[in-house]
Formats: C-alpha cells, structure tokens, sequence
C-alpha cells in the first residue's frame, strides 16, 4: 500500500517524478467504488469527467484528460488527450465520446506549467512596472527548451519568438509594456509551446477507470413480455413460435422493439405445479416454465410444443424484420428432472440422505426447483456450462437476456459471466429481474448487468416518485444502473392495478414510458387490464399464466393498445424521451400532479409531462416551470404540444394551468415548441 | 487492476476463495480517499467502523472487524477481532479502541454463516410445523465440523450436542419444538460454534485502513503564542528565554498549556524588513523573525540575543513543570544571509545569471526571503537536512512544532517528514500554519499535520460559524482535520476585532476555545485588546511585533486575563469540552445568540454555549434544546450553571430563555445539570 512513509529515499530512479511531483488529483468524478467498476454509456454518449487539481505554492497548472478503447490498452499513440480547464476551487473539467460500443478507459494527468506561471507572473509585473529583462530571460529559456522538442518547422518559430522576447523593449508606461508582450505572448504562440514543453514531474492519476459502452438499445428500449404458449389465436391450442410470428405486427404496431419471451425449455413433471400455484398439477397442466429441464433437454432445448430450433430462429428472423429483438430469460437454476440432476449430482448441494435441497425460503419450499450450488468443488465446471449455454443462444441469433433472479446466484459468478461475454460480443444485453434490498441491487448494476429492474412498481404518490427517481437520476447511482421499469410482471399486480381501473393501467404505462427510457409491460394482460388478484391482499394474478395456458382477446375494444402506440410514437419521436439524463421534477400545486420534463443537452427536444395520480376525479393545478433552463425565452408565450391528444395550448410565464379528467386520458405529454409563430411573423404560414 | 473479466478461471488455487466467496463488504466508513490517507485519533478514544456487508440469496453472514496495532503488523496473533452486528438495509458497525500513540490498521473479514443460516431455518420450519429429521442431521454435521477445531474439552461438548441434536423429538405441536430446538441451540452453544466453525470461502476486505493515533494533548490544548524578544519585563531591552521564564506563572495562570514562539534563529541583514514592513531597516532594528539565518548560523542555532541553548533547554524543562510544553516554529527558508545559501545554492531556484529567486506572489516581493526549491535535482540531500532542523530540536526536548505556509512547499515533503518523525516519535505534534484554498488545507491535513489553522478568525455570523463547523464537525473531515482556532494572529487583526472592542475580544475568545477543542491566542496582543490596525482595511497590525519589539504591559485592568482563566478552566475541568466529537447547534430566536452544545458520549458531561455575537446591545431570546439527546429528562426542571459567573439558573422544558449583555459578558458557558433537588427530595441537603 502506498501511504505515509513510503516515498523510498533511497530507490534512486523510480521515485524521483513522484516525490517531485507536485501537482495532486483527487475526488475524481466520475469513479465508482475507487476505479473498481466500469460506469455506463451508450454508443454516441459523452463522459463528463471532473476532479480536484492543484499543487502547493502559486503555480499554474496544466491537465489533460486521457482515454482509450480498452482494445487498444497499451499502444500509447491510441491514447487521446482532452486538455481539462479549470471551473473555480480547484475543480477541473473535461469531456470525452465514446462512439462504439466495449470498453473505453480514461485517466488524468497533471503538472506545474512553468511557461504559464511565467506569463502570468511577468504580465502581472509589467502591470505593476516591476517587469526586469532577466524576467525576459526567464520566459526566452522556457521557449528555447520546448524547441528543442519540436518539429523542425515549429522549432524554428519558437526559437524566432524566444529572441524576440529578450529583446523586447521594457520602456514606456506600464499598458504599452503589457500591450507589447500580450502581443508577442499571444494564445497561438501559448499553444505552441504547451505542446512542446516538458511534463516535467507529472502526476499521473493512480487509477485508470473504465467505461461499458453499449449499443444504443441500452439506453432506450420499448419491452412487451408474452408467454409463447398464450399466443394461438384458438382458445384452446398450445401456442407456438409460429403463433409468435403471426402476433408481430400486432406488437410492432403498439412501438415496442424488444419482445421477451418467459424460458422456452422443456419443463419438469416432478412436483410440476398446477393452476394457481397448486403442489399438484393435473394430467394436462403445462406447468410453469421456470422449472426448467425434462428428458426431452435442459437450458439449450426448446419445448418441443412451442417448435423446433429452426422456428425460433426463425422467428428471431422475423421479428428483426419489424424492428423488434427477441430477449430470452436466463433462468439458472433446474428442475428434478433436468438431464444435469443426474449428469452431474456434484453441482446441487446434498443432504445427508443423498438428496438434492430443493429451493426453499423457510417456511416456503419450491420443490420443483433445484438450485446450483455456485460454492460447489466442481464450480469451474458449472460456471462454464452455464456460460456455453449463454453462448448457445447467441449462436441462435439472441442478443438480449433478461436474467431471473440474479441476486440468488453468487455476484462473482455475474461479473465474470458478463465480462466474458461481452469482451467477446459488446453487442449483448443483460436486464437483471431482482426485487431486492437495495445494496443488493445496486451491486448487481455494478457488476456488469445493462439493465436493472427498479421499484417503480410500488412507488406511486407523488412524494414516492420523486424522492425515487431523483435518487436514480441525479446521484451516482445512475452512473452505473440503467432502470428498467415495469407497472406489471407475470408476478406483480400491484394494489394500484388491482383496484385504479382503466385510468391506473394508462397513467401507470404513461409514468414508465416517460419517467424510464427503458421499460416494459406484460401483455396482453397490461393492455387488457388484467386485474383480478389471486386473493385479496396478494400482488399476485388469479390464473397466472406462469402455472396455466390463457387465451387473450386481443382485439376487445376497451385495449389500451392505441394509447400504448402513441406513447410509444411520442418516445421515438422525441429525442429527450430517450435518456434517462436531465430528468427533473417540477412543482404543481395539487398532490395528485406530478409533472417532470426531459430534454436534450442541447434543449432542441424538451419535454414536459404531467400525469393525474388519481384514478376517480378530474385534478387540476398550475405547473410551475423554470423557463430559462428549459429554454424558453421567458418573456415570449411557448406552445405546449400535447402528443397523446394532439392538442396545442398556448402558454405564458412560469405558472400554467393544467387540467386532467383520468377517464378521458389521464396525462399530457407535451413537447414545448420554443417560439410561437405570430401575426407580426411575415412568413406566419411556414 | 482488478475489476470484471479477472476472475482467472485457469489459476486453480489462488482464486478459489475469491471466486467463490459470496460475501461483500462495500462503502467502509471511516476510509479517507480509498484508504490512502488515515484517519485521526487520541489515545483512549475509539474507532467506530462501518460497512456495507450482504450476500447473494438468503444466508445469515457473520463479520468482523479486525485491528491491531502497525509495529506488529504481520503477527496475526496480534491481530484482535470484533465482531459486528448489523443496523439494518445491510449496514453493520462494530468499533475498538486506540489506546497509545502510534499507528493502528483495521481491516474487515465476512462470510457465510452456515451454522446460523441453518440455525435460523430449522427455527422458522419447526414454527411452521415443518422441520424434518433431515434437518437436524444437517444441523449436527455442521456441529461436527465444528468440533473437529475445537481444543479438547469444547469438542466433546460440541459432540455431545450434536448427539443431542440429532436424538431431538420432533412430536408435539410447533411451539414445543421450537421451545425443545431453542433451549438446545442456545446462545452458548451458537457462540462456541461460532468461535470453532469454518471461515468458508471469507472475503477479506481488500483495504487495510490506518488510524494515525496521537497523544491527548492532540485532542484538545490551548495555546499562548508570544515573542520572546517582546517578553522582557523592562521597556526598551531585548527578551530573552530568561523572561520567558518569568513570563511561565502569568500563562499557567490562564490555563494554556502550549507555549509557542516564533522562530528563535538568527535573523538575517541583507533586505532586513524595518518596522511596519518597511523595506528599509534602520540601524537597531531587529528584522522579522522568519527572516533565518545570519553569519550567526541558521535553523539550529539560536538567535544569541534570546540566550544560549542551553537557556532554551531551561525554559523547556521549566515550561513543563508549570504544565506548558514548548511549540516551535519550523520555517522552511532562508534570509540571502543563511549558511545554506553560500553552502548549497543548488537547494536555490537560479536565475539565467545565477542570482538567486527570492519569495513573490507578482507583484508582491519578499527580498528578504529565499524560498527552497523542492523540485530541484539536489531534493533527496535538500529534504534530509530539513529533517535533521526537526530532529535537532526533538533532541533539545521540543515535541510541539507549528509549520509556517507549508501550502508553500512540496506535499510529499510533508508526507515523508512527518509520518518518518512519527513512526519514531508517535509523540511529536505538527501543527499546518496555512491559510490557503480549502482543497489545500484539507490536503494537508491528511498528509499527516496533526492540527490545522482553519478560517475560524473570518467566520463571525451565526450562519457562518453554524455552516462551517457543521462542515468540520459532522462531515467526513472530522476524520482527518483537527482545527485549531485562533481568533487573532501576529499576522492577522480582523475588521471584527478592529471595530468591535472588548466585547468581540472576549466573545472571539470564548468561541474559539468552545467551538474547538484545540485553540490558541496571539498574547499579550490578545489579551490587551490590541486592535489598530496597519492601515484602514488592512487586516494587520499596527507596529506588528513581527518588526519589531514591543514592551506590553500585562498588569492592565482591563486585561481579559482574569476572564481567559476562566474559560480555560471550563475546559479543564468540562471533558464535553475537551473533544470536538458531538458539536451540536440548536435554535435561537435572536439572530445575534448563537447557542451549541458539547456532550461526552455518555452524556454525564453536557456544556451548552450561548455566545451574543453584537457587541454593542444586549441580546435577549429563546434557546430550543433536544432535551432528550442531551440526557435530560422532558418532564424535570433542570440546572443550568454558568461557569463564567458561578449562577445558576432553573430551566423547564426545551425553550428558555436568555439574556446577554456583551458590556458584561457576552456569553454563558453552561454546565448543564440533570437532575434538581426539590423538596421533595429527603436528602435535600446532600
């Protein structure tokens, strides 16, 4: 460790640029757990980076930026500099693209600018009449010495302006004098021989710090989960991927670009559950998909009632056609009749008796699940099989994984999966589906996973949200977690669904598809509204398709399917719709109102929307906008261009009023147009 | 670096524990910039350590902190370990105590808790009606293992549970087989399985941490700073140590316990300052002490018209028998007459004709100054005799030294001096005289300076004072930064102290030695009220005793003297006031009344303060305590004990009221005491 005491006055060499090195770096931002994770970025991002730089003593200081693709580690001449400047109390800033997607590095360096200090200091003695022709020297010395390090065309310069600078006459008031050198000492000349002068004792920053860059569909994606045996369109009839392929249009139609199908494998007998979670299922019961493995294959077989191998890669195909990525599930973990149980006994853990612990949460059990034990002595062995089964997929043409349940498999195990896979195809995604203690979950979002999903589901008032998605937007943590929001999952129906009606399942959609630039519904049951609970107080769906084949009517005419497309309209239309970056919340003055706008950095694409929290009762208030940051010129009126009803509403100043009837739509989404045209325009047709 | 993909698969045993340890410890707390710096303590003040610490899935976890003393690092029989216990959201502490000076490290170490997992299930299964045989055989293998590392005698008493364990009934309804299973697993037999089980597959935390551990008197002192060539008892002669002596009862008498002198060197000639900054000197003028080193020597010898040294070793021993311990003042340059400058001019920056650079801050010069150049190619030789200045008065019996600008000088000179000083005399204090940017001084602090001046002598509002002591009380700085407060320097006479007469004089005092536990005066400047300054809007003395000699006359009546003793004895006698742990501010109507509390940890020592920060009018309003946090008891009255005046006052409830006429005393520092006799009580007397 390197700490007090340990500068070796003895170690000749090594030591000499860090003991005379005087500049220091510190609090660099951003950096998680000290360097010890990659942040996220998508392809086409920026990265914003600031640290505390300074040295002792007055002396200017100079400080780059460096970064890198990771490929390209240890070829200096594929480093990139970005020159740092300074934003006050020593705080220093600079940025950086990252255009493909992998790994990126970036590090600091700094160090004393001698030829800075002297142009400073000899300007602020000019002014002060106390310039000497040995403070010409000084500064001429500075100059011969970066020559030396230049190209000939460029040292010939300097040289000219080192003698032009000892010769420069020191007479006359103190203006001419600093007039005169201002003139010889000017930016283009400063340039110059910053870039030849000597870095002498540079700090270099201790730590080099990664980026994960991914594709663009991490930093916004339209999910629609369906279960591929629901999907006949006769009541009755195991669905199929053929009956997947016929429902593409459908889903395209709504804007979703990822379809996520639950597992496709063979699914145990032993212990298989029945409807509603029965212990025991009946002879024709389909059992739930989780449980994973029979005779007929494990994790790299396909239900044979679903199709063939060449269905689903057909169906890949297909679905590619109409912009929309299969995601599969990666459910790690086997059921008691799963080809690995008795292939390999040595990757469960066994009891005393013999036999395999079965999952259990006590007092809960779930004796149609076996676990992997991650600690087993054969883990090396298991951890690449399960990794050849990622690899399996890809093979098939998948790129998105939804991961069930990652906070129950060792972190390890995650991180070393991940960076595997993705060293080798940057291009795959990872959504990790843990509902669990926060630390947990934040842990996992470091660990490598693209995407996590969140407690959106059970944050509804106004308070819950904000406080929520604050913490998510605007502190550290959305460095390196990606939030994938879902109102609904085959095992969530919250109470607000239960029992909001209509207008929660639309408010609900609108919140996740604009308060998350990744999210997702589980249809048909969202668009149809599913909402009838397995008992009262339980979260969880009467009849859920987990343990049961159900038969959606999906063209019934209370669908939210036309708000759906609209969102989803308005999302890809709107660039602002797309980040997850300058989300902010602002104030309206009725609690059943939230409003928060987004917008681009370059506020061409700001939107604004305003939600109706309350299922029963026309609300109204007045949103209160901060104008200037959003860029709108606040003495000129703006149009509010409501983008689910198409309405436009004139707006002026800060305080607007808005009025939401949560059984028409329950919510604007507006996209502020920053000049209104009016009569004193010329061309007011354009 | 370790970070995602390095998870060797192929290097077999190196790996194993990492690769499968399930457990992580995060976020630690206290750890100054990922470990590279220690935190601050006193001897017999505890650390209390902090982590974030969880697992994948549901197992128990069991943790430990470990410390252990630096001289011994590498004797793991040293290493001493506490066990943490967890405060919920996966947060867990534990803490330990640092007993003698020197330097302490602290490490984590987490695992899996087999036993208590199991522990804890078959509890919740028998609760359940669940609980199987095959549970108390897994219970009773774990209670096996456990007694295979046990010596003798607990092995067979472990064995002899497991027997029991697994002969344990399982009949009867739930709650007799929980009670039967609770009375066997009890929490003597849980903490021997504790003590014996297996560290499986633990994770270390990858830090070693540091505590640098000083002596008391770091915690808390008062310091009296005064020219010794001001000390003489008749006007118009020079000081000498001699007077120091004499002036020993006068500074007992007021409570300080540091004596610290500005430089006691010889003072050089050449560009010799005169009075008041004059850049002119005339014939008898002494010159600034921080002028060092003449014909006469330099930083070991002693300015020959203070005395010998072997006069100065005699103030030392008689400081310490009055209870004052001797500070120096270590100023790292030279006057153009120092021995170094003629001896080592390659320790000098030179100039293109070979004169050398004198001290400026353009347009500002100091002629008189010559700064070391620490960068130079000489720096190892450079450093070493500056280490052997601090050793030389080390041998003379000084263990205090205040650092003149070290913001001046290279950082990593002051982090090899100091912690080489240290690691041999753990004793030695540093305290870093820089008044600089913020960054800097906190720098500096976690370089190693035992004590920081701070900005106290510019704070003077109740928002100002509560905001920056909020900062270095409460904020991860109050690990590492000890503030010293000084509310007058030779360098520095505020507007405050200019305008504000007595009143800010004895209110000034009375915050800097309550606010922080570590303060000092400028005397008898202080104490006398000296406030004309240089020149209006100038923060400097007049006829500064940095140029020249000054005769006080400390017999005064309006001396503060009488009021200081009192104060200081407050501090000797209150420890609440002895730490800057637990600086609480509370309400006071009155935005002139500025009102916090200093408690112990035990609450059976709680001083409330009430400062009136107007030194023209009285002040009256109501203070709002929590009285609970305090240790008071909402429904009793309760004493408040004015230690300036000896009154005492009865308080009710959270809100009192006070009154405080700055022409009196502008402040009440106030023991508060938890319980009043009444008469009810029998023993009223007593």
């Amino acid at each position: 460790m390197s700490r007090s005491g340990d500068i070796p006055m003895n170690a000749a060499d090594a030591s000499t640029a860090e003991s005379r090195g005087r500049v220091v770096i510190e609090r660099v931002s951003p950096e998680i757990d000290c360097g010890q994770f990659a942040i996220k970025r998508a392809a086409g991002d920026s990265v914003i980076v600031a640290a505390d730089i300074f040295a002792d003593g007055h002396d200017a200081i100079s400080a780059v930026l460096q970064y890198w693709q990771h490929s390209t580690a240890g070829r200096p001449e594929d480093r990139r500099e970005v020159p740092m400047r300074e934003l006050g109390n020593d705080r220093w800033m600079a940025q950086f693209p990252v255009s493909q997607a992998g790994r990126y590095d970036y590090t600091l360096q700094a160090w004393i600018d001698r030829f800075g200090s002297w142009r400073r200091d000899v300007l602020k003695k000019a002014g002060a009449g106390e310039a000497a022709p040995i403070d010409l020297l000084v500064g001429a010395e500075l100059i011969d010495e970066a020559s030396r390090k230049a190209p000939k065309s460029d040292a010939a310069r300097l040289l000219k302006s080192a003698k032009t600078l000892r010769e420069v006459s020191l007479d006359g008031d103190e203006g001419s004098v600093v007039e005169r050198l201002s003139g010889l000492l000017n930016e283009d000349l400063t340039g110059l021989i910053w870039k030849y002068s000597e870095r002498r004792f540079a700090t270099a920053y201790e730590k080099e710090l990664a980026v994960s860059v991914d594709r663009e569909k991490a930093r916004c994606s339209a999910w629609y989960e369906m279960f591929p045996r629901s999907a006949s369109a006769e009541p009755g009839r195991h669905g199929t991927f053929k009956d997947c392929e016929a429902r593409l249009p459908y889903i395209a139609e709504m804007g979703f670009d990822v379809l996520y199908l639950p597992p496709i494998h063979p699914i145990g007998e032993t212990h298989r559950k029945g409807p509603n979670n029965n212990p025991v299922a009946g002879p024709g019961d389909p059992g739930s998909p989780w449980a994973i493995g029979s005779k007929q294959g494990g994790h790299k077989s396909i239900h044979p009632e679903l199709g063939t191998i060449e269905d689903f890669r057909r169906l890949v195909a297909r679905s590619r056609e109409s912009g929309i990525e299969i995601a599969l599930d990666l459910a790690f973990q086997c059921s008691p009749d799963h080809p690995y149980i008795s292939e390999h006994r040595e990757w469960f853990r066994r009891l005393p008796d013999g036999s395999i612990q079965y999952a259990e949460n006590p007092p809960k059990k779930y004796e149609d699940i076996y676990p992997f034990d991650f600690e087993c002595d054969a883990w090396r062995e298991l951890w690449q099989e399960l990794e050849s089964v990622v690899r399996y997929w890809i093979d098939q043409g998948v790129r998105i994984f939804r991961v069930d349940n990652p906070h129950t498999k060792a972190f390890g195990f995650w991180q070393w999966l991940i960076s595997g896979i993705k060293s080798e195809y940057p291009e795959v995604l990872f959504l990790a589906e843990a509902f669990t203690r926060p630390k947990v979950m934040y842990r996992l979002a470091k660990l490598g996973f693209t995407h996590s999903y969140t407690y959106f589901a059970w944050r509804n008032t106004k308070w819950e949200l904000t406080q929520y998605f604050t913490e998510l937007s605007q502190t550290e943590v959305s460095e390196y977690l990606r939030p994938h929001l879902w109102p609904n999952t085959p095992d969530i129906l919250t109470e607000n669904l239960q029992f909001g009606g209509r207008p929660v399942f639309a408010s609900r959609l609108i919140l996740a598809a604009t308060l998350g630039a990744n999210y997702g519904i589980y249809g048909p049951a969202y668009e149809l509204g599913e909402s009838r609970p397995l008992a009262p107080g339980r979260e969880e769906y009467l009849d859920a398709e987990k343990y049961e084949i159900r038969h959606w009517d999906i063209e019934r005419l209370d669908s939210l399917q036309g708000l759906i497309g609209r969102v989803n309209r308005a999302r890809r239309e709107n660039a602002a719709l797309q980040s997850d970056r300058n989300l902010r919340f602002h104030a309206v003055d009725n609690e059943a109102l939230i409003a928060y706008s987004k917008s681009t950095d370059d506020l061409l694409n700001v939107v604004l929307v305003v939600v109706n929290l309350d299922p029963h009762y026309t609300r109204s208030g007045w949103v209160v906008l901060p104008l200037e940051e959003l860029g709108l010129d606040p003495d000129q009126p703006y149009q509010v261009h409501d983008l689910l009803t198409d309405l436009r509403y004139l707006w002026h100043g800060p305080r607007n009023y808005v009025e939401l009837n949560p059984h028409q739509i329950p919510a604007h989404i507006f996209r502020l147009r920053h000049r209104v045209r009016t009569e004193r325009d010329f061309d007011y047709f354009m």
